[in-house]
Order: structure tokens, then C-alpha cells, then sequence
């Protein structure tokens, strides 16, 4: 692997890379420049690779931005953005954050400080670009990646990351298994502009040879040090698995489905002993102080099934994770809690709320969940909805899930649909929490849709490439897509063009108020109307209509 | 078209229809037969199209089994379910809707005596087997079809209503416009085993050539005759689209999108009258109860944007919809009311709410509504979120969406797709609602997962043939379908193995409570523990694993 081929780069279709200068950092927007002489900026994840030239060398890697930066000096040993933001002290990735998310730096480090957000940001990961994950900010997206002895190079991963980040995954996990894992691993750190999780229990059982009981708290150890010198952001930890707490699995529909909780369970069971994690946690803050690691404590007992959620083993490991987010915040490191799963629409309430009394209003990290069980194949969507609920309650990052979930190993197209349905589940709950900026993007949207800018339409979407191939189905003409119609009514009749007709009616006759109607209903209306049918006649050209799949 | 070749035949994968006698009466399930001897029947709309030999005939149509069944006589002059069941006569449609839903005929009763559940079943769709909608029971969800005068003939429209009905559509409404509309209906009422809606006011605007200032009482209500005879069963009226509510879209970000509701407000201003579907209402009704056909107030201004969500002109058709719902019912006729459209997940309880509030519980059939604007492409999805949310507050019908909303006509596929996420939508919602029996299908299908039944799973799925196919992209081999493994984390390591592990051990030594837990960790775990290793290690074989792309 030896050149960027492999990788997608170049600007998403109608858009271009904006950087902003901010106190001597370049802060990433997408920008989309509207047929109307308007512009939008998005927030962008996807880094250098949508520069329009963006150079990229695989093997040297991205540059390593954050090393220019200052670093303040350490708080009591600490060199963690929560040690910085409690002594009140801005870092420069508080700052770049605040661009990002358009907010003021002090917000950013307040809930810092108060460890209701937290920044991955690992020092040994200079290239990536900061970002926050906090129940103030954005709703983010990861997206878990992993390659396949069987069928996927190095170089494939490092594509899916870039694939993966290019659509708007805000972190990446990961969960790498087989002979290349720390290979792998080091190539996407040196390319990734955002943060990267791992869960480092998979490699540790790796190490020997597939059998859990064998683990030793030195393996592990040792795999987290091996992993943190490579810059890894974040660590998935199923430190709340508890002895006691396993049994308790045994008369659930799917018992234990969290792989590292399966691993501990079994471990915990066979030596009769606690959790190596749970009895050496502080040794673990003290390695992730060092690297200024964020701590994801997994939910090893989560709810695979409807049936299971909310029960009494989920909820006991979940009391354990908030034991655990005080002692890795006494070390001044940084944490995050992870949750479920498959959780019924009526129950997804209650676990945001018992995850912030619980766990000090630690930012909550969910997958999904699925809120029915019965739809394989479409458990990005089962999922979605349950995701958009759990993050209007509060959650700050959701967990992808693909429509490959429970079946297979998600190819680059179920990546791509898995991001977008996040993306579409983040941004939901961002307008229903009405984050300032949200519905921006919305009300250009619409705006576009309303007045036929059918490219403005298309490009300020999630996904250009293919709202403009499904219009090209249709419609397949150039000029369809400057038309006022579309090819739901057609051009004989169309309700967006009659409406566009009442306002203008509206606005020619300064109609602002209520009382501003009733005057002119009692008084002109006659006159008026004569107008509008004399102006609306160009609307009804007589062209073959096409039909309507609108209802109503 | 003279023979069935050009529909969709024959059972679904893994199941066969089952009819049951009730009161002489056949009603329909789909029954899995699962393969550890149980089974489970699931509520069915196809129609005899899933029957293993259906001898279907197109020309002939489906036979007319209500037409057997006793008519009770007229109550006041009305012949329909609301008088009916007022009068506290259980009908034949009734207790075949009871023991398809599995609750008593009682319940259908008082429910659509409240008028809190319709049953549309025209007298002249004998073929129809009846179905409730109303939030006591199942939520629905419809799926609109519609010809096109370019791309489908008059069978591919009837192979839409199949194959919208054979994945689980309760109704379809017809959207069909041009120069065989009439023809195009008949076919497909006699061929179909739902309720079919339509919106007469599409035929009316072809009368008089797309013109809508053009359109008059008369014309529409000869429309309106003209498909009652042919035996539709519920159909939108916009009759809530007043002269004083047209300027108020006149500032909305997106107008009105609604054909209907822009149809009439255009023919409002053109005349500086009121509507005429309002001010010749009571003579709609006359109509409608001869028939009993039901009501589907059209909700003209309901919002295109989430910026133009829960307004004045929204708010103030829905205040006119409770008017016209007193009125119908007045007559004896039976009425529901449709909504948005496009709403934030925080303003989604408050339509429901109101909608209750104002039109005397009538059961509320929504589009959608789609939780946010910047996704087209992915609008079945940006709506299934919404559709779930405002199905939990009370919806009981769910108008589907497809991925090509807002951008092109939808093909067999995307048919396929906006049914079965819909049908995610309605079931996640029964789930939140905790209706009776919804969770069972969860649980088969969760227990057929935990239990590695492959084939089970698939054939509780909502799309068997989808969830077979990705299964089969990464293990493709039969042997696959019944392994103790998943593709996921393949054969060496499987954290659901790993719990039937725990689960067995459990109930070897009988842990049934915590007590059970806490006396065995206390006294006997070393022998345990001990057993589980030599039992356990029959799990790790030691073959090459696959990814796992699961979180944790």
C-alpha cells in the first residue's frame, strides 16, 4: 500500500472544503454554495480527503496538526482536558471545538469540567481534529469498522474509515481481529481525522488464542498500553461485569450478547473470582491519565432483546458503571457510558435518566437501540428509531447499526446507509433538543425544495449522489432539474406551485395579520380573485400529467 | 390481462396460510411453523394471493365473502357500522375483526360506537376482509398506489396492491390519475382483499382538465358516486380547507403541499367563496352513509417542513375537521382524520393531543410525519421515526412513505421497502403501547436467535427473503443456517453461545434468585466454576475467526 488510490477523496457532490482560521487553527466546514448566491456551512468530519486536491500519502499520513498546537502544562499530574477544564484553563481543542459546534469556548470546557461532555483526543493522535461529545452539543455518530482475515486488506480498513468519516460518522471504532490487528490499527490512527475507539478486551483474547478463561490482567494491560501508544482516543471497558451480576443473565430470552461482556462473564464464572478489570480499574485510570484516554465503560449485560431490556441485570451493571465513573474521575480522567441495545419505545426514557443519576450525568453512548426485534435486514432502521428517541432524551453519541446487524459483515454500502441513518437519527433529535444551528439546514432545504432549486435540494441533502439518482429515474433530463415541478404531480398540476402562487397573491396585497385576511376577505376579495385567475391560467400547462404517490 | 400470471402468488418463505371457522366465518393468519415444533400465527392482509394453489382470476376477482354474511337492518335509515354498533348490534364484520385481532367483539363494538375506531367497508367490496383501525387495537399502515399514464398498465397497478398487501399493508389507497382511472379502480377493487381509499377530488380535477378553479359541487359529488358504486371504502376529503385559511400558509416556508388541500385553495381564492366540500357537507354525508363509506378528513395544511410544523394554518383546518366529525357522525357515517407530514419529534405528542381534543377521539391517520427535511432518499426512514412516536401517542393508521418521496415515482422495490418500515413503525409502537400480543413475535424470533434456529428467525422476520440473502452474502453454505455461530463472530469465539453456557450452568444448579446467586457464590463456586471450564471449552474451537462488527 503505497498510494492514495485506495482511498475516496475529492468534495462531496456540491460542496467544497471551508477552512475557517480560528486563534491559529484551521477549523473544517463543508461548504455548499446555492444556485441563489446563498451559501451553507455543515459541520465536516471527514477530513483532508474532500480537499478538492487533497494530496493524501497513506504512508506518511495525515499531518499531525495538533503538535503545532500548546499544550498547557499538567494539573496535579493530569494532563487530561478534564484535569485543564476544571483548573479553568481553555486548551487549544476546547477552542477548535467551540468553532466547530459554533458555541463559546467556556461552554465547551464547563461541561468538560462538569464531565457532562467529554474530548477524545489521545496525545499520541495529533492528526486527529477535535470534536466534543456532550448531551450541550451535537448528537454524534460512530461507525465501528474492523477488518476480516477472510476479507479485507489493510487498506480496505483505512478506505472504510475514510468512507465512513467522508458520510459524517463523527469517531470510529475499531474492532479489528486476527494477525494484523496492531498493523491495521496503527494505518488507520496515522489517516484518521477523528477519534478512535477500540475495545482492547478482543485483542487481549487474541493473545490467547480465542479462550477467555486463559485472560490475565497483565494481558490485558499490556494490550491497553500497546494500544494507547498508538494513539487509540477512547477504550470500550466492561469493568461493571461483575461476578455476582452473571447469574442473573440465565432466564433472559438472549442471555449476555455484548461480546466483551460474554468474554468476562465466562472469565469471572470459570475462576470463580472478580473481574480483573473491576479489581484493577485503578490501575487502568492511571495508564489512561497518562494518554488522556476516555474511558467508554461497556454495557456487558445490556438487553439483547426486547424482552430483556430494563431488567435487573442491566440495571445492576449500570449501577456499577456510576461507582466507576467517580473513581476514573477522581484520577482526572474523562468517561463516557455506554447503553443498549434493544429497548421497547416505552422503556428508551427511563434508561437516560437512571444513566445520568446513576453515572454523575456521564455523556451516554447508545447502540441503537432496536426498538422491535423483528425485523433483521432492517435493523438500521428498527434501530434509528429508537436511536432518535434515546438522543432527544439526552444521549450525546449513538452507535451505528447496519442493515447487516445480526446477519453478516456490513459491506461499503451498509456502511454508508448505516451512517446516513444515524446521521438522520442525530440530526432529528438536535432539532427536537433545538440545538441553535439545526434547523438551518432544514429550512434551506425546504426553502430550496419550494422554490424548484432542485440541485440546492440535492446537494444540501445527507446524501447527493443518490437523491439525484433517484430523481435521474424519473426525471432523467437536465432541465428537469431546473423545472417548476417534479415528477410526483407533473407539470400539469403541482401543489408546490399553487402555494408559491398564494403567497405571491399574499405578499402583492401586504397580507400580514389575521386582521390583514379578514379585511381582505370582507372588502377586496373579489377583485382580488379576478387577479389571481387571470395570473394563475400559466400555471395549468396541459402536458400528460404523471401521478401522484403524495397523500392528499 | 385475461390470467393471474401478472401477480405475485403463493405463500411467503416459511409459512402458509391458515384459515380459522369463526362463526362461519374463514379468517385469515399466517402461520410459521418453527422448526423446534412450535408455531406462531401472525395477523394477515394478502388475501388468498398467499394460499399455497390461490386459482386466482383477475377478470373474475376475488370472491365476495361478505356478501354471505348476515346485513343486519338499517338503524334509522343507516345502514353502517357506527349505527350499528350504537345500537349495540355486534356485526359479522365485527367478530371477524375481533378474532383476527384476538380481542372480543365486544371491544369492536364500543370502540367504534365511540367512534374512537372505523371499520370502511363499503357495501359494494364484498370482496374486502374487514379490519379496524383505531388506537384500542393493532396500528395500520396504509401504502398508496397509483397509475401512471406513462409507465404501468392496468395490471401492474393491481400487482402493486399484492404486493403492498403480501408485505403487510391494511389498506392501499388508489392515487390513480389519467384516462383509465375508472377502469384501473374497478380492477382493482374486485381483486382486493383490503379496504381501499382514494381521493375523489384527483378524478374531478380530470374532469375538467386541470383546471381547479374550473371545478364545481356537482362535478365532485358525481365523482364521489361514481367510485362509492364501485365499492371504495374510505376517501379524503378536504373539506376543512376554508377561504380564511388560505393566507395564513402565505408565510410558511413550504406553502401547502397537499394536491388536495392546494386544489381547493385555489378554487377558494379563484371564487372568493367558501369550499364547496364544506358548504355542501351534509350532503356528502347523505352520500357516504348509503354507502358506508368512511371519512378521511384531509388535513390540506398540514406542514411540508419542519419550520412550518404545528402553525396557525394547521391548527386551524384541525379545528374546522372536529366540526365536520360532529356533523358526520351526526349522520350515522363513520370518520378518521389525517395528519402530518412533517414535524420535530418535540411538537409530535401536541398533534395528537389536540387532534383528540378536537374531533372527539376519531382515530388519527398520519404521513409520516418525517422528523426532519435534509435526507431525501432516506424518507421512509426521517418518517418511520416520526410514524413510531406519533403511533405510541395514539395514531392508528400510518400512511407510508417511500425512499423515493419527494424526488421520483416509486418502483416494486421501493413498494417493498415503505411497507415493511412502516410496518417496523406500527409494530414498535404496539410494542410501546403494550398491545396484548405484540410481543410474541419479538420473543420467537428473539429466542429463535438466542437458540442459533436460523430458519426460524428468517421466517419471523418481517422480510424472510432479505434477511436470507444478506445472511447467505457471508456464509453462504446451508450448513451455516443451522451453526452454533454467526458470521459476526464466527465459529472460534460467540458471545451468545457463551450465555447458553451461563444459561445451562444456572439451571443446572437451580439459580432461580438472587439468594440462589449469592448462597452458590458464596459456597460452592469453586467446584462450579471448576465444571464450567471442562464444560466450557467445547465452545472455542479452533478455527479462523470472522470480524465482529457488534459494539462491545
Amino acid at each position: 500500500m503505497s498510494n492514495s488510490a485506495v482511498v475516496t477523496t475529492g468534495p462531496i457532490r456540491g460542496s467544497h472544503k471551508n477552512y475557517r482560521r480560528v486563534d491559529g487553527m484551521d477549523v473544517p466546514t463543508r461548504r455548499v454554495e446555492l444556485s441563489n448566491g446563498e451559501h451553507l456551512d455543515l459541520y465536516d468530519t471527514s477530513g483532508p480527503y474532500t480537499e478538492t486536491d487533497p494530496g493524501i500519502d497513506l504512508d506518511r499520513g495525515l499531518a499531525p496538526v495538533r503538535d503545532t498546537w500548546e499544550r498547557p502544562a499538567p494539573v496535579d499530574g493530569a494532563a487530561t482536558q478534564l484535569a485543564w477544564a476544571r483548573a479553568g484553563i481553555v486548551t487549544p481543542e476546547m477552542r477548535f471545538i467551540a468553532a466547530r459546534e459554533g458555541v463559546e469556548p467556556e461552554l465547551v470546557r464547563s461541561e468538560v469540567a462538569r464531565g457532562r461532555a467529554v474530548i477524545p483526543a489521545n496525545h499520541r493522535h495529533p492528526e486527529c481534529e477535535p470534536m466534543i461529545i456532550g448531551k450541550a452539543f451535537a448528537v454524534k455518530v460512530n461507525a465501528n469498522i474492523g477488518n476480516s482475515a477472510v476479507t479485507s486488506s489493510v487498506a480496505e480498513e483505512v478506505e472504510k474509515m475514510v468512507w465512513a468519516t467522508r458520510w459524517g460518522a463523527d469517531t470510529i471504532m475499531d474492532l479489528s481481529t486476527g494477525d494484523d490487528i496492531h498493523l491495521t490499527r496503527e494505518w488507520i490512527m496515522r489517516n484518521s481525522p477523528v477519534p478512535v475507539g477500540t475495545v482492547p478486551i478482543y485483542q487481549a483474547l487474541e493473545k490467547c488464542k480465542g479462550d477467555p478463561t486463559t485472560l490475565t490482567w497483565e494481558m490485558y494491560r499490556d494490550t491497553v498500553i500497546e494500544q494507547a501508544e498508538q494513539g487509540v482516543d477512547y477504550m470500550t471497558v466492561h469493568a461493571g461485569v461483575l461476578l455476582r451480576y452473571v447469574p442473573l443473565t440465565a432466564r433472559r430470552v438472549t442471555g449476555i450478547v455484548s461480546r466483551g461482556g460474554s468474554i468476562m462473564a465466562a472469565w469471572c464464572l470459570a475462576h470463580h473470582e472478580e473481574s480483573f478489570l473491576y479489581t484493577h480499574f485503578d490501575e487502568l485510570c492511571e495508564i489512561f491519565r497518562r494518554y488522556d484516554i476516555t474511558f467508554s465503560l461497556g454495557d456487558g449485560l445490556r438487553p439483547g432483546s426486547i424482552a430483556d431490556a430494563n431488567d435487573e441485570a442491566q440495571f445492576a451493571e449500570l449501577r456499577t458503571l456510576g461507582e466507576l465513573t467517580t473513581i476514573a474521575k477522581s484520577h482526572g480522567v474523562q468517561v463516557m457510558i455506554e447503553g443498549p441495545g434493544h429497548v421497547p419505545m416505552h422503556k428508551i426514557v427511563e434508561n437516560v435518566r437512571l444513566e445520568e443519576e446513576l453515572c454523575e450525568e456521564a455523556p451516554f453512548y447508545t447502540l441503537g437501540p432496536l426498538a422491535t426485534d423483528i425485523a433483521p435486514a432492517y435493523d438500521h432502521i428498527t434501530s434509528a428509531i429508537g436511536a432518535a428517541m434515546i438522543a432527544q432524551a439526552g444521549t450525546a453519541m449513538l452507535c451505528y447499526v447496519t442493515p447487516k446487524e445480526h446477519l453478516g459483515l456490513p459491506n461499503r454500502d451498509d456502511v454508508k446507509v448505516g451512517v446516513i441513518t444515524y446521521k438522520i437519527a442525530a440530526h432529528a433529535a438536535d432539532l427536537a433538543k433545538e440545538h441553535p444551528r439545526a434547523q438551518e439546514r432544514d429550512d434551506a432545504l425546504s426553502r430550496a425544495r419550494f422554490e424548484f432549486r432542485w440541485n440546492d435540494q440535492f446537494n444540501l441533502s445527507l446524501d447527493p449522489d443518490t437523491a439525484v439518482e433517484y430523481h435521474d429515474e424519473t426525471l432523467p433530463a437536465e432541465p428537469a432539474k431546473t423545472a417548476h415541478f417534479c415528477s410526483m404531480c407533473g407539470p400539469k398540476f403541482c401543489s408546490m406551485r399553487i402555494s408559491a402562487d398564494v403567497r405571491q397573491f399574499a405578499e402583492d396585497h401586504n397580507l400580514r395579520t389575521q386582521a390583514d385576511i379578514d379585511a381582505m376577505l370582507n372588502a377586496e376579495m373579489d377583485r382580488k380573485s379576478a387577479e389571481f385567475v387571470a395570473s394563475g391560467k400559466q400555471v395549468y400547462l396541459d402536458i400528460t400529467p404523471a401521478v401522484s404517490t403524495h397523500q392528499g
